[in-house]
Order: structure tokens, then sequence, then C-alpha cells
């Protein structure tokens, strides 16, 4: 049994810390307010009897003891920071998910066996700080402490600097946290769960992505006097790359995307014929295979356009992870759960990263979503329905309980 | 007879003012190099014996006296502000030629009828202000005072409160200043006059141009778990308008040309869809019938795009200015003085806007071009022939005594 309201009152609660006025959340990854939400979700946990400790990059473990102390925890989490404009639930349903497991373990005197962490991710979005599920991916040794806190957002600030600057670059090592299990619930992002009327979706692994930059160079030249002819204009250039792109995944069709998210213009002046042009690119698909295919069309389109053009084609590989199966036993608690209570649904690939991406090639790992209104993420109208987030709760309860023994 | 090897070395002396690694210029308008320039150019007016005042929007007359006081002056000029990788040339040649022809006028002792006056018009790139040629606007009545002073620029400063910031804000009522003539040399800042190995270009108008702002809106979600099918992608949309606007001056041909300037994505994160993509549109045609049907398509064709893919366009008039004839007796002074010189020439409509555009509304105009290397200007790279500077500038000097008397 939890507490469907207070879990709400708690999400609404920690959605004050970085309001905008569409309703959404502002709480760009160790920004001042990131800081008041980190604080305040640590206070909260302190009153729930958990201790807290934080790692070196700043991922926070808020742990409830269990009988046997050497067991490696059976861990929960998420994260707390948010798209620029991003929603109220994006990884904080998940972690204030764990919260009220914890609450309510505690209200009717559940012992556990195995510890329970409940953990907070630094970074996962990559909006700040790219890429995105920068705590989770140090901790499990996809990345070098040194090479994350070096990472710079587009102002030129380090995260080292803005970690130590809000006070969360933690002493506790980022490796080597024992972790029996971990389960992550989440919002599902897309539209899936809700077209289906399906309460929950038991999620059996995320698909494979990858990020690029791509630089694009032309010559600047006059807008009036340079004749057509003559141009090597680097934006008209990278329009029809941004068109190639687009055209990749609705010929690969399927669940293959692909996504244009940050454009900057050289020089950027109304009558100067661009000269530079910067772009990220997003392919994904949970057909490896696909997706393989897609990078490679990827690379030959784009440079067919600079070519063609005149123009030369910078296309770096930014980031990438393969398509990730969740461990089959955890996923296994989970639908046992949805189904013991006769909640609807069904099984699903996540088309995001999360943190459990990268905690799944050490630990075993399961993910629970619940749906949200139009499929929408990443938009400050981003919203879930309280019953549906009682719902993902309790499953998460379910399987932790019945992990942790 | 005017002296070369000076104006070359005072080319180069104002070229280290805002000189940039890539041997161009950064000296955008009302910053404190823009100032430096200016007190330079004010400096050596002085020494050369000119009176110099400045009008309400900064910009500079330095005034060689003739022997009829009353009469309106023949006046020269052009700008001292650049692109932000702009070149050592564009406006600054104009202004400098101006500044030998009253020097070498003083070293003859030549005397005129009429007073002489040597102008340096505020802001007239359009690059950190925009729109371009504001000073001569706001002198000829195209823009008011008050309109200009309050522009800002992308950090949201306002252009009067650096007019006055840079020491420029001067006195002298903006408009009724008694011009009788002017004449404007420039570089050609395209590639026809090297192209046909030409000397000076004799310039009998400048073609029409047209400005836009466009704002497409779509629906801003996640690059994961958004299909493809449900997306209302801004940039997606924004890039095949970007497309379409190269199109339109490919298909109406001629001298059409068609440049996207500048572009800004919103939130501009790499895994949120665009929901918003702002950009800059300029269209240009000396034909105005033909400028009216590129008009027309831009406008037809960008909002099928828009409708076809769910988003909505705003499409804003930002600037324009008819295609402009100089006046014929001026021009005849012009290519009178060529003819004398035995230098090469051919006619040319200009296909940038300059102050000589404005100032043509109110006051007979003509100007003078010259080749630059490779046709390329707003570019680091900008660069001319001594001589062809030297030659422009002497011709500069007989237009100017065929008038002034
Ligand atoms: N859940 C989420 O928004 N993660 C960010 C990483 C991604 O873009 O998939
Ligand atoms: N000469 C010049 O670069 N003027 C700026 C206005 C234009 O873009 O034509």
């Amino acid at each position: 049994r939890i507490d469907g309201d207070r879990l709400w009152r708690t999400l609404m609660d920690l959605a004050k810390i970085g309001a905008t006025p569409k309703g959404g959340l502002c709480r760009l990854a160790l920004t001042d307010l990131d800081r008041e939400g980190r604080d305040l979700f640590v206070r909260w946990c302190e009153e729930a009897g958990c201790t807290v400790t934080v790692d070196e990059v700043g991922n926070i473990f808020a742990r409830r003891p269990g009988r046997s102390p050497d067991r490696p925890a059976v861990c929960m989490g998420s994260h707390l920071d948010t798209q620029p404009t991003g929603g109220r639930f994006d990884g904080i349903y998940g972690v204030l998910a764990g919260l009220e497991v914890i609450r309510s373990f505690n209200d009717q005197g559940i012992e556990t066996d195995a510890p329970i962490d409940l953990i907070v991710w630094t970074n996962e979005e990559g909006a700040r700080f790219s890429p995105p599920m920068l705590g989770s991916g140090v901790a499990m040794g996809v990345f070098t402490l040194d090479h994350v806190l070096d990472i710079r957002d587009t102002d030129g600030v380090r995260l080292g600097d803005e970690l130590a600057r809000i006070g969360y670059k933690g002493s506790v090592p980022v490796t080597g946290h024992a972790m029996g299990a971990y389960f992550e619930a989440h919002i599902e992002q897309g539209p899936v769960l809700e077209a289906e009327d399906v309460e929950i979706g038991v999620v059996t692994g995320a698909q494979g992505q990858r990020w690029y930059e791509a630089t694009v160079t032309g010559r600047e030249s006059h807008a009036g006097p340079t004749p057509m002819r003559l141009r090597r204009d680097a934006l008209a250039g990278a329009a029809v790359m941004m068109e190639a792109v687009e055209a990749i995944a609705l010929e690969v069709g399927g669940d293959a995307c692909s996504t244009i998210g940050r454009v900057q213009v050289h020089p950027d002046s109304r009558n100067v014929i661009p000269g530079r042009v910067w772009f990220t690119i997003d392919l994904r698909n949970p057909d490896p295979d696909a997706l393989s295919r897609m990078d490679a069309m990827l690379r030959e389109r784009l440079a067919a356009i600079a070519d063609k053009r005149g123009l030369t084609l910078e296309l770096t590989d930014f980031w990438a992870f393969p398509t990730t199966p969740f461990a089959p036993e955890l996923v296994g608690h989970v639908r046992r759960s949805v189904e013991r209570r006769g909640l609807s649904h069904r099984d699903i690939v996540s088309g995001a990263g999360h943190d459990a991406v990268y905690v799944a090639r050490k630990v075993p790992t399961a993910m629970i979503f619940i749906p949200c209104e139009n499929g929408l993420s990443h938009n400050e109208a981003e919203n879930i329905k309280p019953e549906h987030a009682a719902s993902g709760c309790a499953v998460l309860a379910d399987a932790v309980l019945a992990t942790a023994g």
C-alpha cells in the first residue's frame, strides 16, 4: 500500500522549484535551482530516516537500512534535473515514487533484508551538460570522473566547478557502490500507453541511440552582390542536410527516429551568407541493424550534399549507446506485480535513454512506465494522472519488496 | 592628383582598430572599437583643417569650407562600422577616399565654390543594430530619430544608449543638413568588375531589397519516444522553408538573390524536437516586378510548407527599399572622369544597399565602385588593389570638383 495523495503533494511541492509560466520546469543540472531541489529532497529523505551520502560526481544516495547490512542494496532512482523547457515529471516522478515507497514502508513497519538505496543521478538530461546520463555513466565506468568534471556548458562553465559551487561535490568514491538491483519508474514520454489506454508499461529495454555533431563550412560573402551560382552557402547546404536527416527516419520506418535539436549559424548576420553552420543529430532505433543502416545513410547523404555544393562537412560521433535489454528476472517482478494488482499493462521498449540504461551494464535493472498526457515530454505541458502515478509507485514498491526480501 | 600611397597607409592605419586574426575587421557599430575608429577619423579631419560636427544619431560631418559658404555642400561619405567578420574596406574605403580628396585639395591649394562635407554615417551594416543604413535613414527622414534610438541589439542594448556611451550623441539636428550632392566611393562587394578586368564601376543605381523575419511554431517534444508521424517539428519545417527560399532566387534567375543569414532554434537542446524556429530572409532583385514576384512566391510557398506540416508560420516584413536609380548628371560626372583618365569601366547596378540609396531620395547622388578580390565582401579575407583604391579616389576627386565648382 502506498499513499497516492502524499506522492502527488510531494511532486507538486518539488515542482515549485524552477516553475515556468507555462506550467513546466526549468531546473537545469547544477544550477542554484537544482541545488534547491536537491536540498529539499535530502531533507525529505532524512525526515524519512535515511542516511544520505553524495559521491564525487554529485549522485545522491539515500539509504534505508536492511536486516542484512552487507547485502548489496536494492536501488530505486532517477534524476531531478530538467530540460530548459521541461515538465514536472520527467525523472522527478521516479525519484519521488522511490521516496513514497520508503515512506510507506516506514508507515507500515516493513523491514527488508537488503538495504534500500534511493538514488538521484546527476545531469541525466544532457541539456546543460551533454551528453545525457553523466552521473550514472561515471558510476558505471562508462566515462571517467575527470572527463565528466571537465565537460562545459555552452557558456564554457565546467561541470566540476558547478558541482562544487552548489555544494554537491561529495567524497564517496563514484564507482564501486554495491548495487544488487536497480528499479527506475518513469513517465513513458511517448504516446503508446495512452493510446492503448494502458496503466503500466513493463519496460523490457531501451532502444539504441547515436548522436552526432555536424559542422558545414562554406564561404562567407555578401548577401547582395554575390550571385547565386558563386555562393558556397553553408546554411543552404545545412538545410538540405536537415531535410535528409528527417528523411532517413521516414524511409527506414518502423520505430526509427531522427532529430536535429540545436543549430548555430556563423557569423549570424542578416546580410551575410553563412560561412559555417553547426548542428546536432540524434538517430534512434530499437533494431541495431536498422540503426547501423541509418548511420551509414547519414554519412553517405550528408557527404554527398556537401560535395555537390562545394561545402566541407565534418561529421563527428558525439555519443551513442546500443539497444539495451533489461534483466528478465527483475522485469518479471514488475510483470507479476502488475498482474497481481490487476492493472492493464503492456511490454514496451523505452524510446528515451535513462540512467537505467547505464546501470543495466553492471547491475540487474528494470523500469516501470506510466502514461503521460498526449505522449508529451520535454515540453512544459508534460502531465500525468495522479492515479497512474500511484499505480506506478505501488508496482515499484512490490518489485523492490520482491527483490529485497 | 591624389596620393595613392597616403590613402593606402591611412586605410591600413584604420584597419588596426578591430583587426581580426584572419586579417579582417570586427568593429561593430557603437562599440568601443567604433569609437576608437571614429576618434582617429575625427583627428585626421581636424588635422586636415576641417570643422567636425556630429548630429543626433551620431553621423559625423567634416567640413572643408568653400568660397560660397551658403551653397549646399557637395558631400562624400560612407561608413566605418563593419560586419562581425567583416573586411577592411567595406565602407571604410569610401570614407578614407573622401579624406584623401580633402588632403590632396589642401596640398594643391584647390579651392571650391561650394563647401565640401565628408560624412560618416552611423550603423550602415545592420549587423549589430538592424536594419542597415540607420544614420542616413534618419537624416533623410526614412526613419524617425526616436524609433532608431530605441532599436536594440541582440543583447537588448539600446542604440541611443550606446551612442551616448561612446560620446557620439551630437546636438546638430539630424534632418535638414544642406546637401547639394552626394558621392560615395565603395568596393563592389561582388565579382563583376574583377571578372571583366575593369577598373571602375559607374554605378547607375541599386537593386531593390525585401527583408523578412519568419517564426515557425510547432510542438516541443522528446526526440526519442515521439514517433515521426506525430511530430510537429518546427526545425524540420524551417529547413524545407530555407530550401524553398533558395529555390525562389534560382527559379526567378537573372540577378535574383535570396539569403538566410540568421537562425535561432528554441529550446536549442539536443534531445528536444524544436518547438520554435526564427530566421531572417533577404530577397533582392534589380527588376521591381521580379522582386514582387519573389515576394509572392515566398509568402505562398512558406505558408504551404507550414500548412502541410501542421506548423504555424508568422512571416513579417522587416525592411525593404525599392530599386533606386542615381542622379544622371552626377553619374555623368563620374563617367566623364573615368573616360578622361582612360580608366577601363562599365556601368553597374549595386547589389548591396548603401547610405547613398537613402541619400538619393532627397539629394542628387552617385557612386563609384572599385573591384574587390574574388568579389568577396562581408568576409575577413576582403581585399582590394592599392592601384584600384587610388583610381577610385581620383575619380571621386574629379566628380566632386566638377560639382563643387
Ligand atoms: N528521459 C530522458 O529524457 N532522457 C534524456 C536522454 C534521451 O534523450 O533519451
Ligand atoms: N554595403 C553593405 O554591405 N551594406 C549593407 C546593406 C546590405 O546588406 O545591402
